[in-house]
């Protein structure tokens, strides 16, 4: 935890918070606080800053918080991927929230298996959960938005559209011609495929409006290190 | 699985190969394939081709295999990692190995907790176990080389100079004021240290031998998601 992420219902004062739970429990055993000790903390949404502990117990730590910057500017990437497997839903979304993207798009695609769309790893708490462990990670505020869609096609066609206008959209896709780009000046829209890939007929429909396929090389990466790769090429 | 990879002990013929265990198993479970079908295989450290399956049963499946092509070349970049905990340990290993990197040292560092030295996933088995399975992904024959280094300083100091002569040394390291590069067109070595970073004694020593201290920017990420957004800039 590089961060202590806050939320309004921390508050206990006008610059005065008490954890519970885990992130008590990480500063406590983790961190191994004691009365005085300092940690950077960042109010969700807000400014960033330092928290002094007051005092602790086994279960709850007051601090008293001081914010005096801006969180790191948002990275200006819209990722649109098709859902992972349930095992990786977390981390992949944890990992995307460390390095500062904002909007995630979890899309279906013809070899997403129907399965995971019924993971419980998809509920609203846990995926607020992995994005407040991104932020924690990344020492952001800022929590990103995410959007499920279980069509494909209405979402391309329909909606995305409208998304990528203004930005750069690039589709990862191991067998295209041209590689990847570097340093792309403005606002980007990338899109990642399942394992195995997006098939043809959905590649076609991306580069219908706009989507250019890019390559990574010929290696075949899973998606968590196909997004952080892609991320660390372009910006 | 993007490839099979066999060995030696695999083949029974010329160009006959019997896979059991946790290969058989994960081409007949998930690839759910039958006499006929075909699957990328390639044979450790050598050739890349094509498996048509002959004849299977529960627990083996018999294949025919032609090799045609040279496996991806390696990444020319020495991966120095300070030791993760061992929960990301596998996972490191493999995304590192997925991506064509064929050297790789885990060393200590001041804030690598001294357990982590003592995990089962530090066995010869287990460590052979993830670079094939990033091997698997990365549709790659060459294994990596992984080396243990239990002292940072007589390692700094006696063995990594000969590693890093004639390539670009980095270590990543959040608060300093350079960028990583992008593009190097030569071998590189890349130190990452542990969670929360090299101390700056350690820095220092790794400035004295001609690494340079560069960032990702002010986000603080992950181990595995630090290697793959430096690989994807740097090649």
């Amino acid at each position: 935890m590089n961060l202590v992420l806050l939320f309004e219902e921390d508050f206990v004062g006008p610059d005065r918070v008490m954890l519970r739970g885990r992130r008590a429990r990480h500063v406590i055993d983790v961190h191994r606080v004691s009365a005085g000790d300092e940690l950077t903390v960042g109010v969700a949404g807000g400014g960033i800053g330092r928290g002094v502990v007051i005092r602790l117990d086994a279960e709850a730590v007051e601090m008293s918080v001081s914010l005096d910057r801006d969180p790191p500017l948002p990275l200006p990437l819209t990722l649109v991927l098709a859902l992972p497997r349930p095992k990786v839903l977390n981390r992949v979304v944890a990992a995307a929230t460390s390095m500062g993207i904002k909007q995630l798009y979890l899309v279906n695609a013809w070899r997403v298996e129907k399965s995971y769309w019924h993971s419980p790893r998809l509920s609203e708490d846990n995926l607020l959960l992995q994005r407040i462990l991104g932020l924690e990670q990344g020492r952001d505020t800022i929590l990103p938005r995410i959007e499920l869609r279980r069509l494909f096609r209405p979402f391309v066609e329909n909606e995305l559209p409208a998304i990528v206008s203004g930005t750069r959209a690039l589709v990862a896709h191991p067998p295209a011609p041209a590689p990847a780009p570097r340093t792309v000046p403005g606002p980007v829209t990338l899109a990642i495929g399942p394992e195995g890939g997006f098939i043809d007929a959905e590649i076609a429909s991306l580069e219908r409006i706009g989507f250019e396929p890019v390559s990574l090389g010929e290696r075949v990466l899973r998606v968590e290190t196909a997004v952080a790769a892609m991320v660390g090429r372009l910006f």
